[in-house]
């Protein structure tokens, strides 16, 4: 892919931080979609994402101070407004107007701090996409973040198709290989912004990182997985175990533990990607040792995905040419690449217009 | 040289591995002419080598399990025969016939395993070239394995003059700088795939690492050299140490020491190198520490070599044009060289027709 | 900028080394201007620069051995006279004339090894620039290196404008953000291959660095600077600290401390420079430990810079098409810019002449 082609929906709402990442006036060093950005609190609350390059001599701006709701470059003392704009110059009092840096919208919602990269003009709140459980106090679970070494699209390939569970992830998150042979999607729906899948896994015995915060480790469950995947790489996975034989598919949940997984993916650049997510649980939220288990359990999944993920983009970077084939199971990656490049098209071709 | 010239010679065997390298199962991601590969020994004893890269998302395969003479993707699950070819996907009933990655010929002989690169078709076995000292048990060493940061024409280069003996191994292999300037090659022998070099340095010390296995530490020896080297990187070295005066060189071997070297240059990419060798030696065979004693001397003598040959391909990475100035120890190379390019363009013009 | 616009200026003195850094037959491995050279000294005291590349087989002169004035390479044997030109082969008579490297003009003066690496027939002594406190034993200093991962004009830029101590060194160098707000230059002076400029802060703290090496820490202070920069990147700092109130702006300097600095920058690439430096003292410089703390607070001071120099150029190299936006305390960097770049047109215009 040329360096040129466009690569990335910038009219689109991205996780650019964890409010925890904010604390204490740091300035977060974060290059999002190629373009290196600082991110801070303002001492009014509100959080400002700026280019992280003064318009003066190309000094790092993370490497400033907050001020107020300002950030001062501390190479020469220059302060930049939230909106970018140059407002003081030591020793200098006539400011240029066309000193100053890019600004970029940020909404903060339920624990996530949103960043708009694309035209400032169309970046309404009501586009950010909704996910109750993290506003929900009967949910409860730890905010993460990984890195990868890996164009974020490999991530969602990964996470559709749950057949990885089973050999990626025998020990930790899948529990056995039968979960690829024996399951199937009991559905796929294709999404105008992406897909849903349904995965069914009857009569298995618990997977490692549930039996780990579960009493009653040995009797069989009945495993239902629902996935969503939203352009441009925003994934909500909601999981049940339930007693195995008790009518889980005819919707009696009795006796059943959920799960409720979100997880949002973030490029850095065109190899490498920003990964947040939380892994919640509503039963026994007044153990605090049952999310940071999962949050462990979670942490050892996602790294043996990554070498899998990191594989596949240093593979493809030897021989850009190699061109991957489907399987059955590709259905919903497949209508998700769809998807995705065709509202790229529809943005590129207004960008023109 | 850009990255479209042909470099390498295809339709040749290269050694890939040693066989302690594959055992228990080892999966050995091995890129061998700039061709990412993974080599396994199934459970029949076959060794196999295939593309490392799953031929449905690119998957690492060096990453997977062996079964039977199957190597499985751990990702998503599909198996792969020797051949390559596609034999499993969970939770799919067909499987179309173009799923399958490369495979390549492999031959294992004499503690060596080799692959051919090239056109199966032509992949005979009896053009492996044969060393004997490797399989007869009058012959003891160990198997070495080392790597360079450096285009495997360096290290012929190396080999092809053993002036360098006398500087970059005074201390541990040259054992003095006569060696540089009393002795000359007795005879360069323009062979059709490469040469034969013999020198002789009569009346000298012996060298450190002789000197380590011997108990006669002071007598004068007299030292004989005798070098083959073979397209596309395999080099044969019969070393002998005759005590000073004895007539070694009129063929009287009477209380003479007596080595054979091999070492196998296999090109990863036109700018690393696998290196293969053994050091093997013939007397106080029920001794151990022999061998051990001159595989940690051959260690520390090719390390000395290691800084020379990675400098070498640092400085013509930062100025390619740089062309070097040959003097007369280089005849051996020189041949060596030409004779490479004529098999090279022979081996295009028949890809070609 | 493309690799083949002229970039550096060669017919000028650059400093190469310290001399501590070639005792005891040391071959200093360092590229100037993208030339990788060897740096030694000779038997007889004279130091020689060569390309640090054998002429034969591109090994690195570097791991050679000095004998005499002469370089021996450690590969072969050949050796080179400092001149250049190879003097010997071992095992052959006859050596072709044209054999040899690159050798550049060397001269030592007052503690510094200047090199030309420009045309040898207009390598004049008398154009180094002449620093006299380097050879007056009333002025005691270290000599200190730094390797910047940076173009040596933003270590221009960075001196040319001492409102950074403000904000940058606040702590070590600078001592108050006042420095910034409350002074000015009193004078910029454009030079014909530089620029002077002469900043007053009046009545202020003395800045850490300086509280560290007198008695009297708490009195305030009149604060002098005045900062000479030559091309290519040469700067001289002399800096008063006089009581305040005691008239120093008129030339009373009762009382005073002073300090010299030099400072040497020499391009290694485009991207990265070797900085020398030496800050002296002329008072109670019978106490060592006075130049061993400034020398201190240097390293601490010069390693608050590198953050913000190296940083400005990685957001370069992401986006080589920013330009800056100069204010009003630029005048002086863009006027050595200005003039560098007109000597850099005139070299080049008598190149291709």
């Amino acid at each position: 892919m040329a360096s040129t082609d466009p690569i990335f929906l910038k009219n689109c709402w991205y996780v650019a931080a964890w409010p925890h990442e904010l604390i204490d006036g740091k300035r977060v060093a974060r290059t999002i979609l190629e373009k290196p950005l600082v991110l801070y609190r303002g001492e009014s609350g509100r959080v400002v994402a700026l280019d992280d390059r003064c318009c003066h001599r190309a000094a790092p701006l993370s490497l400033g101070r907050v001020e107020g709701d300002n950030l001062r470059c501390m190479y020469h003392g220059m302060m930049f407004a939230p909106s970018g704009k140059c407002i003081q110059i030591p020793g200098q009092e006539v400011i240029p107007p066309k000193l100053g840096v890019g600004s970029y919208p940020i909404v903060e919602k339920d624990q996530l701090v949103w960043i708009w990269m694309g035209d400032p003009a169309l970046a309404d709140p009501a586009l950010i996409i909704d996910y109750p459980p993290l506003r929900d106090p009967a949910w409860r679970g730890l905010p993460g973040y990984l890195h990868y070494d890996a164009n974020w699209l490999y991530i969602v390939d990964n996470l559709s198709d749950f057949a990885h569970l089973a050999f990626v992830h025998t020990h930790t998150l899948g529990g056995s290989e039968e979960y690829a042979f024996k399951t199937k999607p009991v559905a796929i729906e294709r999404l105008a912004d992406g897909f849903c899948v349904e995965r069914w896994n009857m009569d298995s015995d618990p997977p490692p990182y549930h039996r780990k915060v579960i009493a009653n480790k040995k009797d069989k469950v009945d495993r239902r997985n629902i996935g969503r995947m939203h352009v441009p790489g925003i994934f909500f996975l909601e999981t049940t175990f339930a007693p195995a034989g008790s009518g889980a598919e005819r919707g009696n949940l009795a006796g059943a533990r959920e799960y409720r997984n979100c997880q949002f993916m973030t490029p850095e650049t065109r190899r490498s990607t920003h990964f947040f997510w939380n892994y919640l649980h509503n039963f026994d939220t007044d153990n605090p040792n049952i999310a940071l288990s999962l949050y462990e359990s979670m942490c050892e999944g996602f790294n043996e995905d990554k070498a899998f993920i990191e594989g596949q983009q240093k593979l493809h970077d030897l021989d850009p040419e190699f061109k991957m084939l489907a399987i059955g199971a590709d259905a919903a990656l497949s209508h998700f690449r769809w998807t995705f490049n065709q509202r790229l098209a529809r943005e590129q071709a207004a960008a023109t217009a």
